[in-house]
C-alpha cells in the first residue's frame, strides 16, 4: 500500500493531537507540510508553508484542517478546487448558507470530506453502537447522553463559539444519530446560566437540557453543562425494548478507598485531551484507511449538516420556548441535491 | 407513649403490605380493625368491620386507606368528620376538583393527611435528599430521574387508572420536588406507545419524557417506560454547581461472574413489593411516629395535590404538543385557602 | 400442612432474631414455648419455661437451642433423648470430643440436628454456590474469602469464645467447603494481634491468614480480622478453569456523591444482624420445611464437625509454624461411626 | 537539559515497547543505537549495531537491556566496565550467585542499574501505593494481590523461564514489597497444575497461591494462574488500622448492557502489552528523568535481589511442603557489601 501524503493546517490543541497520531502513530499516513503562522519553515523535521501553498502541493492527497473556525469553510472550497480529500474539525461553519455551500462544492468536486466528530470513536460509545446495531437492546426508544465540561472556556471563546449548542451540545446531536440510527424530527431546549457572568455576557448559555424526538416517536434527553466541578463528564445510556446499555464515564484509576466515611474513587479523566485520545487517533486511522481503501467516511459533511441543523433548532427552542420541527430550520433555507 | 390505634381499609396488595407493617413492624401501632369485602368477621386475628364502621370506631386513632382510587375521596371526608387522621395511598383522587374539596375539609376539620409517597423513606433516594440538603453538590441544577417498570399492567387495570402521568409518573413528580426542595413551573413531555396495543387501546402512553422547569430555571428530566425487560429500574441522579450525585438501582445480589464472555451481574428486584419493601415500613413508621409526637407529616395533602398538578399539566403538554406552565392549571380551578 | 412446633432456648441476641423469624415471618411454624434465666411466664405471648420442660414438652416437635455455647451439647443430648429435632446456633461445642459424643448420640436417637451455619443462606453467598454448582466458573481452583468484624468483642466474650479460628473464622470455614464442594486436605496459617490489647491479654489473636488446601490440590484463601474500620466486610471470590465469580459486600445504600475529591459511595452495612438480616430467616425456613417434607437438613452436624477440625488445624499451625493436615486433628480423637 | 543517549539491545516484544517510548514519546531521549541479531544496519531511522559495540559506543549514556535472560548479566557486567547506566529488563537472571556478583560489578563501577518492575508505574497501583504513603488506610495489615494471566506461554518458554514464581510471581513479589513498604520474613506456597499438560512437562506448575510474612507480622497473599479464561486480571487489595484500599482490574471499556438476563461488562483487557501500556512508557520517563537529575532510581538491583530471593524461597516452600524463612535463602549465598 502507498502512503497517504497528508497536509495539516492549524497546530493549535486539536491540531497537535492530529500531528502527532498522524506522523508517529498511524501507519501509511505521511505529514508532507504544515501550515500555522507560529510556525516557521520547519516543524518537527516538518516543511511549513501557507495554507495556499499547502492545499496546492502537488504531492498532498488530502488536507486535514485544524485551523479557527471562521476559516474552515474557504479552506473546504480551495481543497474542492484542488481535488483533495478533505478532514475538517468541526464545527464546519457558524452559518448554515455556508455549510450548504461547502458541501454542494465539495459533490460537485468528488472529493471527500469528514467532519471531526472524534467520540464516535470512543472505545465505551463505539460499543454501545455496535451492541445497539446488534439488537442487544431490541428497538431503542429512550436515549440519555449526559455531557458535561470542567469549566467554561474564556469569554474570547464563547463570543465566538456559536454558543453552547453549536460548540458543544453539536456533539452530542452527532452522537444521538450515531447511536440512534435514526433521524430527528422535533426539537425542545431549556437552558440557563448558571456558571459564571462571562457566559451571560457572551450572550451564551452553561446549563442545558435538550429532548429530541425522533421521527419513529423515540426520544432523546441530553443535558450540558459547561462546568462540572468533578471534571469531565462523558456518559450515555440507551434503552429499547429488549434492554439497556450505558456507557460510564473514565477515571484517572480503578482505585477505591474505603475508610469510616464510606468508599472513595477516583475523578474523571479532567477533559477531552485526555478521555478522547485514543478517539482522535482512531478517528484519524478511520480517515487514513477509508482513502487507502477507496471506502465510504465514518463521518461525512451530512452528518455535520444534521447535527447543525439540531443545534440551531435548540437554540430557536430556547429563544422562543417551544419545540422546534427540524423541518422548520430545512425549510428556512435552499437545500439543494444533498 | 400509648399506642396508635389503626383502623385499615383495603386489603389488596399495597393494604396488606401496610397491615403486616402495622400489625408486626411497628411499635406502639395496634390494628384495631380492618375493612375489606373479601374477609369476614377476622383477618389474622383483627376484627372485620365496614369502612363506615370502621371510620367512626371510638378507639380508633388514624384511618390507612388502601382501597381503590375512586373510593379515596370519600373516605377522607368521613374521616375528617370523624375527626380522624388519614394516611391515604395515591392518587388520592383523579379528579383535580375533588382532591382540592378534601383538602379544605381535611383543613378544617384539622385533622392530618398524609400521601403514600413511599419512594421518599428509600434508602436510596433518603441519602440524596440528605446529601442535596447539606449542600454536598452545591446548588441543583439538573436533575433525571429514571423510573421504569418491569411490565404494563392489564388492560382493566390502565382504563382506571388516570393515565402513566397520574398513576406511575406521579411518584417521580413527587421525588423531583423532594429531591430538588424546588417548585416547578413549566412542563414539557412527549410520550409514545411502544409496549403494548392493550395500552393504546386504554387511551394511554406507556412511555415518555418529562421535562420539567423550576422556578429558579433548573431543570429535571424524567423518563418513563411501563416495559423494562430486564425488572423494575429506579434511579436518579442530581448535578448542581459543586458536584453530583446518584442512587443506582437495588439488585437481587451483587454476584459478579467472569467469563469468556465478559462479566455478569444480578438483575434488578423484580418490583416495587421487593424494591420498595423497607420504604413502606419506613413510610408507616414516619406516619406513627409523627402522629405520637404531634408532629407535621413528612408528605402532606399539598405534596399530593402539587404532584397532582405536574401529571395534569403533562398530559396536556402531550396533548397540545407544547410546554404547560403550572399555573395555567392552577387557573383551571378554584384553588382556595390552600 | 401441620405446623412445626417449635420451643426455642435462649433469649440473646441470636435468639431474639430467630425468635421474631419463627413467630412472625415463617408461615407453619409455632413458638410454642421459650427458655430463659432473663424472662418469666411470657414473652411477646408465648410461655416461658425451663429449658427441661421446653425439651420435654410433648406438643414441641423442635427445639432451637440459642443459650450460651457450654450449654449446647447437653441440651442436644437431652433432645435426643426426648427425640426432638434440633437447630443449634454455632458453634456446637468447644471441645471436639465432646461434639463427637452429640453427634453420636443423635444419630443413635434418629433425630435431626442442624447447625447454625446462616451465610450459606445469604443472596450473594447462594448465588455463588448456584453458580459454582452450575459449573459456570469451571473446575473451582481458588477461593478467596474476606471476613472482617466491625470491631472486637469485648475482653469477656473473647475468653471464653473459643479463640478467632473457631468463633469467627469457623462460619469461613464452612463457607470454603459449601462453595468449593471439596473437603479440606491441608491448613496453614498465620495470625497476629494489631487491634487491641484486650486480645492478647485473652491469648487469642484478631488478624489472620489461612491458607486451605483442598483433596485435590486446589486451594482457599481467608483473611480475617476483628476490626474493619470501615465495618462489616464479608466477600468473596472464586476462581476457576472456565471464569471466576465475585459476590461484593452489602452497603446501606448504593449512592454515589461526586465531587471535586473523587467519587464517595456508602458503608458497608453495619455488622452480622443487618448483613445477615434476611439469612436468619431463610436459614430457619430451611429448617422448617426440612422437618415438614420429612427431608434432609441443608447444614447437619458433620458440616459442624468438619468446620472445627480445619480451626483445630489453624490454631495447631499458627502454635507450631507449619502446615498442618487435617487427618493429624482427626487421628488425635475418637471418630467412629460419623 | 541534553538528551539522554541510549542503546537498546534486544528487538523483542517488550524490546519494541521501549523502542517506541524512547524514540517517539519521551523528550530528552534519544535512541542512538540499536543491537538485535534479527536486523541489519538500520531499524525505523536508528543505526543497528552489535551489543559490544553498542554498548562501547561513546555517545550512549545509558543501556537498556532487552535481550533474552541468559544474556542480561553479561551484558550488565559490560555496561558496568564502559560506565554506561543500565535500564535491565526482568528477571535479571535465573542464578542468584550471578545477579549477586553483578550488582557487587554495578557498585562497584558506580553505574546506575534499574529493573524492569513496570507495574510500580501502572495508574492503579502507584495510587494504592500513594494512599498507603498518605496513611490513609493506617497501618496496612492485610495485603491480596491477583495476578493471572490469559494463559500459559508455550512449552519452549515455559522450560528456560525460571518458573511460574521466578517469571510471574516476580512482579508481585516486587509490588508486595512496593505497597508494604516493609521486607519479607517468611514465605509459604502451595501451586498444581490445572492448566495443561505441558506445564507439567515443563516441570512448573501454573496454579499458586503464596502467603508472605512481613517482619512486622503483617501478611500478604498472592494467587497466580497461568490461565484466566476471561482475559488478564491484575488486581489488589490492602487493608490497614484505618481502612482498606482496592484496584481493580482494567477492561476494553466502561459498557454495561442489561438485559433478561441480568448485567454485562467488557472484558478485561488482554494482556500486559494493553494493560500496561502506559506503565511501560512511564516507567522509561522515570528512568530517563532519574539519569537527568542525577537522582536515585525507583527501583533498583536490590529491589531485584529481594523479589528473586521471595521466589527462591517460594519454590523450596513447595518443593518442601513448609513455610521458608528469607534468611534461609540469604544464608545459602555469599551476600556482601549490599
Amino acid at each position: 500500500m502507498k502512503n497517504i501524503k497528508i497536509g495539516l493546517i492549524g497546530l493549535g490543541r486539536i491540531g497537535l493531537i492530529h500531528f502527532n497520531n498522524l506522523k508517529y502513530q498511524i501507519p501509511y499516513a505521511e505529514v508532507v507540510m504544515v501550515a500555522d503562522p507560529r510556525h516557521k519553515e520547519q516543524f518537527k523535521g516538518v516543511v511549513v508553508g501557507t495554507a495556499e501553498e499547502l492545499i496546492n502541493h502537488p504531492e498532498i492527497d488530502a488536507v486535514v484542517i485544524c485551523s479557527p473556525t471562521n476559516t474552515h469553510a474557504d479552506y473546504i472550497d480551495l481543497c474542492a478546487a484542488a481535488r483533495k480529500d478533505i478532514f475538517c474539525e468541526k464545527p464546519h461553519d457558524l452559518s448554515l448558507e455556508r455549510v450548504i455551500t461547502t458541501l454542494e462544492t465539495v459533490k460537485k468536486a468528488g472529493v471527500k470530506l469528514m467532519l471531526g466528530f472524534n467520540r464516535r470513536f470512543d472505545a465505551n460509545f463505539k460499543k454501545i453502537h455496535e451492541l445497539v446495531n446488534l439488537r442487544k437492546i431490541g428497538e431503542p426508544t429512550i436515549l440519555k447522553i449526559t455531557s458535561r465540561d470542567p469549566g467554561p472556556p474564556p469569554l474570547s471563546y464563547l463570543k465566538s463559539s456559536g454558543g453552547l449548542f453549536m460548540d458543544m451540545s453539536i456533539h452530542d446531536f452527532d452522537m444521538a444519530r450515531f447511536i440512534m440510527g435514526k433521524e430527528v424530527e422535533k426539537v425542545y431546549a431549556t437552558a440557563a446560566v448558571f456558571t459564571s457572568d462571562e457566559v451571560a455576557e457572551a450572550g451564551d448559555v452553561d446549563t442545558a437540557v435538550i429532548n429530541l424526538t425522533f421521527m419513529d416517536g423515540s426520544m432523546a434527553v441530553i443535558d450540558n453543562s459547561r462546568k462540572a466541578s468533578y471534571g469531565y463528564d462523558q456518559r450515555l445510556e440507551i434503552f429499547g425494548s429488549n434492554g439497556m446499555a450505558q456507557a460510564d464515564n473514565n477515571k484517572h484509576d480503578s482505585h477505591l478507598l474505603v475508610d469510616q466515611e464510606g468508599s472513595h474513587g477516583a475523578l474523571p479523566l479532567d477533559f477531552f485531551m485526555d478521555r478522547y485520545e485514543a478517539s482522535y487517533r482512531l478517528e484519524m486511522m478511520a480517515f487514513i484507511e477509508a482513502l487507502l481503501k477507496g471506502e465510504g467516511l465514518p463521518v461525512d459533511g451530512h452528518d455535520g449538516l444534521e447535527a447543525m441543523l439540531i443545534a440551531i433548532a435548540a437554540k430557536v427552542s430556547v429563544d422562543e420556548k417551544r419545540p422546534v420541527l427540524l423541518k422548520e430550520i430545512r425549510n428556512t433555507i435552499r437545500i439543494k441535491a444533498l
